[in-house]
């Protein structure tokens, strides 16, 4: 079975709640721009790929029944810029407003209201295909990459936070990578920290790794470094919120760590990514501005105090892993690519390897 | 102000209810063997430093009472063996037991019961003076050979877990070493690991920091080796359980980790343990069992599930980090050593640094 996070039919949309993750699995329909702007805002969606693909898909929805009437670029221009508003920092979102509204304003020369509606719905369904079928070449090409290394064994894997069907369009990218060394029935397990203080990890990773009967263990975050010494990892895969010029990476906090400590046990170290979460106008990791959130995700959970009251608090979201310690590579839908390589790549002087 | 975790006056004893902390602060008297007995096995007094000591002193208080009549070696012997059920695992009780029985029994041969009881109190008075003022020495010894490296600037440590007056018959050890640096007004800060899944740093040590004015920060697990590269850490002090003749040292989870972070980033990093804690009749690391514990540990708090039902969990409570990384020193009452001076040290041929 595989996970759907988002049920996509022509005309019809529905959300797994992620608020009620894991303890409730429960669907909620999406019939407007503005639903799908609460569920972004209240995070029952989460994750940059996903809120893109929420966002645009009630876009989609709310054009099939025929929004906006005579002058459907307002309407277009509008939903994107309150669909956007949702969670500013969640850049995909941005990048699908405009790259969508220049395609609905060149449309619109050309095409009729009706013609233009389905043109767009067109663009959005492409999106939803493209954006799962790069995370399965990621997939793919991530498998073969690391199986390359150990020609006949199944291989261990380690992952942070989670990078899987609940924030993407689907497939997912490090866990997709996971997905598909299980398809090839290659993989021996998976071990996820639990990835605090959000627990993306035991809340979404575990879920989504039980669900599909993945083989799968928790540990918590300081485990790490003993799980890669007693456990035989092969190779540690990890996601990306932006990988910069130089292969320099801003992912969750704690992926710098594991990145050092895999260096030390000799462990390949892999960044899965979409070449959208590419950004080279970036030269290195230097340049990146850590988000730091508030002091109640580490000192309660589910509103109940965990935490001595009165101590003071930091709470980085984000760390930036130096491409040095990218020892495996950086695996995009292009291919796998030394930091070192990753301009070309993207850039088309240099093929997959 | 010192936290006291244990409050002892000639006949009577209270402890801090360990339960109830960070939110409650209740202290409770134990006015027999069997109080203590009970207070340890609900773990409302934790850490085995600090059992010993209250066991020892819950049969002072009885002692101080009359108990045993005419037979008080036979009280005693009753009393120990019980205390040393309640937590078999904490091998101080044990040690402390077996040494107070000998004392009994020796003393026995001279005096009368009322004499012998008298000679038994003033040992376990003793045994808790001794045991603060081995945590002041280790605490001077590790704030002046961290000091030594920077004469003039105040300090930043990182440390895991709690080993602090909550921990110790008092003062605690790598807390003891923080508690120095504060004293001589060259603590900058004190950044704690929250240490999951048990979450010591973030409900006990945090605790102690506050209610003691000492600048401390709380960050988690994973948030580490971001800490060290950001916020300029002097050095890296931790607890142990065990440390054996090669310097190879067992301690809570996560302990490894932060050791090849440490060692990443060129930031020294100390063990601090009594004599006590060494044990030379392991040669290496490789000799200790590490113990694992229930899963529940990891997936809920307070009995508030938090992660996806089905998963499985590997919970090791300590790892092993081999003294190659100890790159500071093993802090002990008698002076700092390297792991490769240990043994020589703790058999007197050879002088604290």
């Amino acid at each position: 079975m595989t996970l759907e996070a988002i049920r996509y039919r022509s005309g019809s949309l529905q959300i797994l709640n992620q608020l009620l993750l894991p303890h409730q699995t429960v669907y909620e329909d999406i019939r407007s721009v503005q639903d799908a702007y609460e569920a972004i805002k209240s995070m029952k969606v989460r994750g940059a790929p996903a809120i893109a693909i929420v966002g645009c898909l009630s876009l989609a929805v709310e054009l099939r029944a025929g929004a906006g009437g005579d002058d459907p670029v307002t309407f277009i221009r509008e939903s994107l810029c309150h669909l956007t508003s949702a969670r500013p920092t969640a850049v995909n979102m941005g990048r699908a407003a405009r790259e969508l509204m220049e395609f609905s304003e060149n449309e619109s020369m050309e095409k009729n209201s009706e013609q233009l509606r389905e043109s767009v719905i067109s663009w959005i369904e492409d999106m939803l295909e493209r954006d799962v079928n790069d995370n399965k070449k990621i997939g793919n090409y991530g498998a073969q990459h690391i199986l390359s290394g150990v020609p006949r064994d199944s291989v261990t894997i380690l992952t942070h936070c989670n990078t899987g069907s609940l924030a993407t369009a689907g497939y997912g990218t490090a866990l997709g990578v996971v997905r598909s060394l299980h398809a090839l029935g290659r993989l021996k397990r998976v071990y996820c920290t639990e990835t605090r203080p959000y627990n993306q990890g035991s809340r979404l990773t575990a879920y989504e790794a039980v669900a599909e009967g993945i083989p799968a263990t928790l540990i918590t975050d300081s485990m790490a470094a003993l799980t890669m010494r007693e456990m035989n990892i092969t190779a540690v895969v990890v996601g990306a919120d932006r990988v910069v010029a130089n292969g320099d990476t801003a992912n969750k906090v704690g992926t710098y760590q594991l990145a050092i400590a895999a260096k030390h046990h000799g462990i390949p170290f892999y960044v899965a990514a979409p070449s959208t979460s590419c950004d080279l106008s970036l030269e290195s990791g230097r340049d990146i501005i850590i988000e730091v959130r508030p002091p109640e995700e580490l000192t309660s959970i589910n509103g109940v105090p965990i935490a001595a009251p009165g101590v003071e608090v930091w709470n980085p979201a984000f760390d930036v892993t130096p491409h040095q310690l990218i020892t495996g590579g950086i695996i995009t839908e292009l291919g796998v690519f030394l930091p070192s390589e990753l301009q070309a790549a993207l850039t088309g002087r240099l093929t997959a390897l």
